[in-house]
C-alpha cells in the first residue's frame, strides 16, 4: 500500500501516489482513461517536447515580464529534468484521453509544479509557489501547448532518428548502384522479360524513389515547424502576452536548433492538423518506395532453384521450422510489414485530420501518436534492412548472365533497322521453336549474321553511361 | 432553343424544358450540382430501384386505403416505364447532390407525377391529378425513400451481374483445378522454392478462397433485405400507415423475387448504413481474393524465358508498342487495376458510413455509387478475366517438370526419417555445390540411394487424395 | 555482464543469455530485427495461443503416436507454463521479423524444449530429450502454426473481452432508451430540425447500430474457428500424421472452450487471412457505430448555452487548462480517437490480406498485431465510455422542452390534412416573421385552433409503442 | 450492320468498324476489356494529353533527323485533331486495360497514324505512309508515353480548371472574413462554449487552411512536370535518340506553356508514379480543409430553432420530400460527400502506387483516373459550393449576439486577474444556478462590478487587429 497525498483541482480533491510528482488532473486521467495502458503510454519524443515547451514558455514569460525570474527559474530546472528523462515514469497517460492533450499538458504542469516546489522547498499540491496552471501553464491553453508538443516531437525525431536510418540505406543502395554499373541483366515489365538494363540502372531507380520520398518529408517540415504556441484556447492569444508566441517559439527553436517558429495563423494552428496529415502522407509515400524496393529485392533473390534467383541477398536465419536448409527474404519482409502499417497509420491520420469541427480538432493525441510510430518503424526498419540485407547484396552473376542469354527482348534492338512487325516476327519464331533470338532471325532472313552480331549488343542496349 | 414550363415547388416557380417530366426541384438540383455532371449520372440500376419503390408504394397506399385506387393505378403505370428504362433520360441528376437523396426522390416523384398526369390527360405541371409529394410519395420522406432504393438497387445488382459473373469465374478454376489435380510442381512460400504441390491444389487455394469472399458477400445480403421504407423522415412513421412499411416492403419483395422486408429498427435504417457497409467490406474481401489469384497467374505465366514460367496463360494482344512479340498478363493486370479502386471505393464508404448525425446519415448518394460501382467493376472484371484468361490458363509441363526436378525442399521428407538438422546440411551442402539433392544426401551418407527413391516422391509429398 | 550459453541452429552456433529459456534462432531475431521493440513485442494474447497450440499438437501427436508419451508429456507441461503466462518474458520478439511468424513459433518452440529438458534433469540447449522442431514442432511448420495461433488469440480475445465490454455498453444504453421512452424531443436531419422524436427512439437507433455490429463481428467468428493447423509447410501436410490437423483442432477446442476445428482448405488457410480480414471489417463496422453514437452524445451535449444542450454527460475533470469551469466530452472523444485507430489498423490489415503470393501470405505477424489491437482499444474504450459516461447520460429536460416548443417541424403533421404545398406556407411564414407555427398556422387560416391543437401533439408524431 | 475494314497488329487481322480510324489493337482492347464501358472511358483530358505528346514526339523526331518531315508534318497535323476534341469519339478504350496504358497508347497511334494517311491520301489500315509504331510510336514505348500524357493530364486539369475553382472559393471566404472582422462571437472548443472570437476569425482560420491544402498541391506540381518521355521500354531509352526525352519534353512545355522536362531518372519515372501519389494526397489534403470548412458551416447554420444558428445560408432548394419550409446544408452535403470521394480515391491511389515490380508500375490508368476525378471532383465542388452557398454566407447577428451573452468561458479574462481557480469557482456557480456569469461574479466577490465590465469585453478578447 503505497500512502498517498490529496491534489486538488477545479474538480475537487483526490489522493494521489505520495511519491509521484503529478497532480490531480493526471490522477483523474488515470482512472478515467484505462485504454489501450500496456502500449499506448507517451513515450520519451512527447515527454520530452512536453519539457521543451514548458521551459521555453516560462522563459519566454520572464523575458516578457509575465513571470518572475525566480518562478521561472524553478520551473526551468524542472522542465530539464522532464527534457533529460528521468521524469518520464511521471508521464503515466495514455494516447486515448482528452482529444486536446489536455491531461497531458496538465500532466507537465503538475510534474513541474511539484517538482519547482519540491525545488523551492515547497509542499507538494500545495501549488505555491509554483502553481500548475497560473505559472507553468501561464499564457497557454492545452490547444496551443499540446500541437506544439506535437510539432516538437515530430520533427526531433525525423532530425534524430528518421532521416540518419534512411539516408544510410538509401547511400549503402547508391553505392551497390555504382558497384553494379557495369553488370548487364535482363529488364523486366509487366513481370515478363524486357530489354536489358545495368544492374546498377535498377537499383538507381530504387534510389531515385527513395530519394523523391525523401524529398517530400523535407517538404512537409516547414509546416511542422510552424508552432501553435501563442494562441492559447481558440486561437486569439488570449491570456497570453502579445509577443509571448514568437517568444516562446524563438525559445524553442533554440533549444532545438531547429528552425521552429510561431504560426501565421493560430485560428488553422489549433483548428487542424494538417502538417502532421501533410507529414503523414510523405511517410506514406516513403513507405511506398521501400515497399517497392524491398519486393523487388525478394523477387530478384527468389529461388534459389526455381525462382528468378539473379540476386544473393544474406541468410540470417534459418527460414523454416519445417523445411531445413531454406533461407527467406525476412528484411524484406520486415519491411514490407511496416510499409503496410505506416500506410494504415496514415489512413487513422487522415481520417483524423477531418474532424476538426469550429476552434479545435480533438484529435491531436491518435494523430500525433500515429506520425511517431510511423516514423519511428521506419527509421529502424531501414536501419535493420540496411544492416542485415542491403549491406550484403550482390548479384548472381552466372544466373543474370543465362537469363540475358535467353531474353527474346533483345529483338527490340532491330526495330530501328527492320522495323516494328518483321521484329515481332523473329521473336514470335524463337518462342514458339524454343530457339534463340538468332537462330530465329537469321531463318526469317530478315538480317544477316554479322547484321545481328552488330546490333544487339546487350550492354549498348542499355545506354549505360 | 427548346420550350419551356413553368413547375413551381415550396420555393416558388422555375422553367423547366417543355420536353421533359422533370419538375422545379430536378431542376434546381441540376443548376446548384453541376459535379462531376460526365461521369456521376444516376446508372439504371437506382434509377429502376427507384421506380420499383415508386410502384409499390402506390401499391401498398391503395391496399391501405391512403390513395384512390385511380391515383395508384396511374402512378404504377408512369413507374413501371421507369422501372422498363424508357425514362432514363428523365433522371439527369447527379450523385453529388443533397446528401439524403431528396432531389432524387423529388426526381422520381415528378417524373413518374407529370407522366402519370400526361396519361390521365392533364397538364404537367399542374400536380393534378397526380401531385408528387402528396400522392408520389405518399407516407414517404426522402430519408426513408432513398435508402431503401439503395438496397434495391444493390441486391438486384448482386443477384443480375454480380454473383453470376464471379461464379462463373469460381466454376472455370475449380474446374481447372480438377483437370491439373495430378500435376505435381514446386511449392513457393516466401517467394523461396517449397515443398511440392499440385498444380489442382494451387488453384484449388484461390477457388476457396474466391468462396469465402463470395461467402461474406451473401453473409451481408440480409442488412440490405431490411429496407428503410416506413420510417418516412426520422424513424417514427410520421404521415404513414401505421403498415405501411411493412406492406410496402412485401411489394418491393413481389416485384423483385428477393426476399426484401421491412427493417426492424427505421431509425438505425435512416440514421447509418452499416449494411452498405459491410457489403462494401464484403466486396473488398473478395476483391482480396481475386487479387492475390491474378497475382499467382501472372507471376506463374512470368517470362516467357527469364521468370517462374509454369503457367501459360492466352495471348489476347500485342503487349508491347516497342517490345516486338512481347505479351503480357493484360487480364491480370485489369483486374488488380479493379482491385485496387474496390479498395478505394470501400475506403470512401467506409469513411462516409461514420459521419451520420442524430436522425439522418447524409452521405447516402455517395455511398451507394461506390457499392454499386465495385459491384459492377468486380463483375466485369470476372467476366473478361474469365474469358479471355482463365479459361485458357495451361501449365507449362516442361518447366515445370525441370523446376521440380531441382527443388532442395523435397528434402523435407527426409525429416521424419532423419530428423531436421541432418535433412537441413544435405539441402546446404547440394546449394553450396551446386549438385543435386540426391547426390549430396547420397555424399553425407544420411540416407542410402534407395531409402532416398522410396522417401522423395514429390506425388506424395502433396499428400493430394 | 550475464553470463551465456551456446546455442545452435542450422546456421551454427550463437550465444544467448544463460538465464533464458530461449534458444538460437530467437536470439538471431533479436539481433535481426530491433524494429518497434519498445512498443510491439507480442503480448499474451498471442503468447498464450502459442502455448495451447504447442500443448494440443503434442497431445495430437501423442494421441496419434507420433511422439512417445513421455516426451509429450515433458511438452505439455511446459506450454502450460507458457500458457499461464510466467514465461512471458521469454518472448522477446516484435512483429516485424518474418512475415510467417517463423521466429515466434521458433521462440514457442525452444522455449518450451529448453524448459522440458530442464524439467526432465537434461541440458539446455542440448535439445535432449525434447528437441525444438523434431518434437515440439512434430508435424507443423511455422506456416500453419503461427496462423493457428492468430486465430486461437483473436478468438479468445474477443471472448474474454471485447463482447462483455461490448456488450456492457450496448446493455447500459438499451437501459437509457427504455428510461427515457417518454421524453419527446425534437429530432433532426441534415442537422436541422425535424420532427419528433424520443430520446428513448434516439438512443434505441445506436443500440440497433451497435447491434449491427456486433453481429457483424460474431458473423465473422465462424472463419476465426477454423484452423490451419495440419497443413504444415504449404497446404499439403507433409510430415504430419493425416489426422493431425483435426486431432490437434479438436485439442486447441478443448483446452479454449471455443468451437475451434480444422479448416476445410488449408491451402488457402496458409496463403490468405481473410479471415482476420473480414473480422477486421468488422471490428471497423462496429466502430464506426460506435463512432456516431458517440458523437451524437456530444453534439446533444454540446453547449452548456450556447449548444444543442439537450444532454447531460458526466463531469469527470476540468475541460480546459485555461478556460476555468469548462466541461468537456472526453470520453466521446477518447471513444472516436480509437474508432478512427481501428479504421487505420483495418486499412493496413487489407492492405496487408492482399499481398499474399502462391502458398503464403508473408503478412501474418501485421495482421494479426492489427486486429488484436482493434479488439483491445474496442473493448477497453467501451468500458472507459460506459463507466465514465454513459451510465450518467440524463436529459436535459428544460432545453429539450423549450426546443420542442419551437420547432416548426411539428408542420409536418399537417401535411395529411392539408397538403405539403400549404404547410411550407405556414411553416415559412413562422420562420419569416419570427412566429410561432400556431400563430403562423392560424394567420393563413389553412387550419382552426382546435384543428391545429389535435393535429400536432408531439408524443403522438413519434408513433411511439 | 456497319461496314468494316481490315486491320492487323503483330497477332495478325481483325475487323475494324470502316468508319472508325483506330486499328487492330484497340479493337482488341474493346473485345477483351468491357469493363466499366458506361463510365470508365477515357475523358477529354487524357485523350487532349496523347494527342499533345504524339505531337511533340513527332517534332522532336523531326528536329533530330529521326524521322522525315513530312511524315513529321502529317502527325503534327492528326495529333492536332485530337488535341482540338474533334477525335474523341475515336478513343473507346476503358480504364481497366492493361496496367502500362499500352492500349491507349496505341489508340492514339493507330488513329494518328490512319487519320494522317488519309490527310495523306492513303489507304487506311496500310499504315502507309504512315506506321503506328514506327512513326507515332517513333522513340517510344508506351512505357513512357503513357506516365508523361498522365502527367500532362493532370498539370492542365489543375491549371485549367482546378486551380481557378478553388482559388475563387478561397477568396470568396477571404472576403468573407474581412466583411465579419467585427463581428464578435463564441469561439467554441470540444463542441462547447469557449472564448470568444470574430467571425472573420473563423472564416479566416477556413481560408488558411485552404490555402495550406492548395500549397501542397503545388508542392507537388514539380513531380508532376517531370516526365518519363525518352525512357522508352525499361528507362534506358533504347530505340530513342540519345536526346529526344529532353527535346521532346521542350516541346510539350512549348505547347501546354507548363514548365515540363525531361524528368532525371527515368527508371524511377517508369517504375512508379510517385509524383502522382504525392499529388494525390496533397489533394487528400485540400479534401480534408474544405471538409472541415464546411462542416464547420453547416453546424453553424443548424437550425434553424434548435441547433447553432449562428450563420444563414442560401435556400436553393425545397429541403425535403415531406417536411414543408425545411431547408438544408445541401452544398455542405455535396462538398463532404465529394471529399469522402477524394479520400477514397487516394486510397485507391496509395495502393497502386506500392505494386510497381522492377521496371513498370502497371497500375497506370487506375492511378491517374483517380487522380483526375479527384481534380475534376474538387473543382466542380468548390464551383457549387462558392456560387450556390459561400457567396452567400451571412451571420445571423441576432442569435450570435444572444449567445455571446450567455458564453461563461468569458470568465477566462479573470484568470490574469485573480487566478484561474477563482475564475473556474465563477464558472461553476453560474452554471449550477442559471445565473449570469456577472451575477455569479459579484456573488462570490472575487471582482467589482467594474472591475467586470472593466475586464470582460468580448470583442478586446479576440485580440482582434
Amino acid at each position: 500500500m503505497s500512502s498517498t497525498r490529496v491534489e486538488t483541482d477545479s474538480m475537487g480533491a483526490i489522493e494521489v501516489p505520495s511519491d509521484r510528482y503529478w497532480g490531480a488532473q493526471t490522477q483523474r486521467s488515470i482512472q478515467n482513461f484505462p485504454i489501450g495502458v500496456a502500449r499506448f503510454k507517451w513515450q520519451a519524443p512527447v515527454i520530452r517536447a512536453l519539457g521543451i515547451l514548458k521551459r521555453a514558455a516560462a522563459e519566454a514569460n520572464a523575458e516578457l515580464g509575465e513571470l518572475p525570474q525566480d518562478l521561472a527559474d524553478l520551473i526551468v530546472k524542472a522542465a530539464d529534468e522532464v527534457i533529460s528523462g528521468k521524469l518520464d515514469q511521471e508521464f503515466p497517460l495514455v494516447v486515448f484521453q482528452t482529444g486536446s492533450g489536455t491531461q497531458s499538458n496538465m500532466n507537465a504542469n503538475e510534474v513541474i509544479s511539484n517538482r519547482a516546489i519540491e525545488l523551492a522547498g515547497g509542499e507538494m499540491g500545495s501549488k505555491k509557489p509554483v502553481h500548475p496552471n497560473d505559472h507553468v501553464n501561464r499564457g497557454q491553453s492545452s490547444n496551443d501547448t499540446f500541437p506544439t508538443a506535437m510539432h516538437i516531437a515530430v520533427a526531433q525525431e525525423l532530425e534524430r532518428d528518421f532521416f540518419p536510418a534512411v539516408r544510410q540505406l538509401q547511400s549503402t543502395l547508391a553505392d551497390k548502384a555504382s558497384q553494379y554499373a557495369q553488370v548487364v541483366k535482363t529488364g523486366r515489365t509487366h513481370l515478363q522479360d524486357a530489354t536489358p538494363i545495368t544492374l546498377g540502372q535498377e537499383i538507381g531507380g530504387w534510389v531515385a524513389q527513395i530519394a523523391f520520398g525523401l524529398k517530400a518529408v523535407e517538404a512537409a517540415l516547414p509546416g511542422i515547424y510552424d508552432l501553435a504556441i501563442g494562441g492559447t484556447a481558440v486561437g486569439t492569444g488570449l491570456n497570453a502576452h502579445p509577443r509571448f508566441g514568437e517568444t516562446a517559439a524563438a525559445r524553442i527553436a533554440q533549444i532545438t536548433s531547429l528552425p521552429f517558429k510561431s504560426a501565421d495563423n493560430k485560428f488553422f494552428a489549433l483548428s487542424a492538423h494538417d502538417a502532421l496529415a501533410n507529414m503523414s502522407s510523405a511517410l506514406r509515400l516513403l513507405a511506398g518506395a521501400l515497399f517497392k524496393m524491398a519486393n523487388d529485392v525478394r523477387w530478384l533473390a527468389s529461388g534459389p532453384r526455381c525462382g528468378i534467383g539473379e540476386l544473393i541477398i544474406p541468410d540470417n536465419e534459418p527460414g523454416s521450422s519445417i523445411m531445413p536448409g531454406k533461407v527467406n527474404p525476412t528484411q524484406c519482409e520486415a519491411m514490407t510489414m511496416v510499409c503496410a502499417q505506416v500506410y494504415g497509420n496514415d489512413a487513422a491520420v487522415a481520417f483524423a485530420a477531418s474532424q476538426g469541427n469550429f476552434q479545435l480538432n480533438v484529435y491531436k493525441p491518435v494523430m500525433v501518436h500515429n506520425v511517431l510510430e510511423s516514423i519511428a518503424l521506419l527509421a529502424d526498419a531501414s536501419r535493420a534492412f540496411n544492416d542485415h540485407c542491403a549491406v550484403g547484396i550482390e548479384p548472381n552473376t552466372e544466373i543474370i548472365e543465362r537469363n540475358l542469354q535467353k531474353n527474346l527482348m533483345l529483338v527490340t534492338a532491330l526495330n530501328r533497322h527492320i522495323g516494328y512487325d518483321k521484329a515481332a516476327a523473329i521473336a514470335k519464331k524463337a518462342q514458339k521453336e524454343g530457339t534463340t533470338l538468332r537462330e530465329a532471325a537469321l531463318a526469317l532472313g530478315h538480317v544477316t549474321a554479322q547484321q545481328y552480331d552488330e546490333w544487339i549488343v546487350p550492354l549498348d542496349m542499355t545506354h549505360n553511361d
